[in-house]
């Protein structure tokens, strides 16, 4: 009797140690623990003036400086800004941005380069402030980048950009030099497959409000019948 | 030896239900599973003008119709402004504002309605727009409510609040009722002690800056010596 609860105990003890052994791969299945965790960033501004040189060379342009370094005066660390930068500029298939102000010269070669290197990037802004001196949006039209604005009463007041459909770029920041450099602003960097989907349906549903076949400034002409 | 084994099975079986039954209670304790999800809304504007009444009316106002409903035209429908109001309204401890603009009636009457009910209250806003007309920043001044600004060249152009250290809701939306009723803004509520804790921070960062006794055009009396 003594050999035989003996031996009861050492199953009990192999089923629960198989039991054990199972709970991390329930945990793999639950997709908890490992694996790598998504991006969840928070930029604040004002920004550190920078040199951002490094980050927006095209392919094939000559290094800045004799050491391939850019041999301005600017501090050559990081900054909010050019994590903005590095943010964008990992884009690899598409770039839909749907911002109100976009001016500043350097946000808007890295949107070039991504054009260049076959991004498909898409542009929905604000027509009242695409006609301002400075906008870069002239620029990016130029370069072949599909820009469509609103044609209403109100702002298209957003400033956000979605890269690769998996990383939403939100907050407060116009895309200014006036704001980066000397406002207060915050700027989320989200790698969450909820919040892409409600920008992208939203930037979907603009996009498609503002198709310039709708625009009611050009008026079509009246068929002859 | 038959009986023997009937035993062993039987206690292996014990033992895997045993470790088992402890599989839910080591998913509670990695926060997996059965807990409530923490919110995370994304309201978009322009948002449909609905009546707010219901929401807004301080303890002890009589019912404003004869039912108890107000009487007025509006659709008394949820939109994204009662959603926003909801979530501010939910404050019962702290609510930290910090905002470019601000001259929405509605959302004027629900912090003061909460400064009301003994929640404390903090504004940061920017020194330029809280000098236009139709800012509440005055009303909400001569309530009682602590309002500091920036005397900044640039804007302090943030437009976030956090709700009882818990919520932060945060986006494009300035608290006007021209962006709320005409423009195209997002607003993020997220009940996320990540991003709560770094709005958080740079909430205080500022609230210090912009103490007024520090303000400059109060210049201090040069002592007499």
């Amino acid at each position: 009797m003594r050999q035989l609860s003996w031996r009861m105990v050492a199953s009990a003890v192999v089923g629960l140690t198989v039991a054990l052994e199972a709970v991390p791969w329930l945990l793999g299945w639950l997709q908890v623990g490992r694996q790598r965790r998504p991006r969840r960033d928070v930029l604040f501004f004002p920004s550190q003036v920078t040199c951002t040189e490094a980050l927006l060379q095209a392919p094939g342009e000559a290094p800045a400086g004799p050491t391939g370094d850019c041999p301005c005066n600017l501090p050559h660390s990081e900054s909010s800004l050019s994590h903005l930068l590095r943010a964008l500029l990992a884009a690899r298939v598409s770039l839909e941005l749907c911002l109100f102000a976009f001016s500043n010269p350097q946000l808007g070669r890295a949107v070039r380069l991504l054009h260049q290197r076959g991004v498909r990037v898409r542009i929905i802004t604000d027509c009242d402030y695409m006609a301002l001196n400075g906008s870069q949006i002239g620029l990016l039209r130029k370069a072949g980048i599909q820009v469509w604005h609103d044609q209403d009463l109100g702002y298209m007041h957003h400033k956000f950009a979605i890269v690769d459909k998996k990383v939403l770029i939100t907050g407060s920041l116009n895309w200014t030099t006036q704001a980066i450099q000397n406002n207060r602003e915050n700027v989320l960097i989200m790698e969450d497959s909820e919040y892409v989907r409600l920008f992208l349906e939203e930037f979907e549903r603009i996009w498609e409000e503002f198709n310039p076949a709708k625009y009611s400034f050009f008026p079509q002409k009246k068929q002859i019948c």
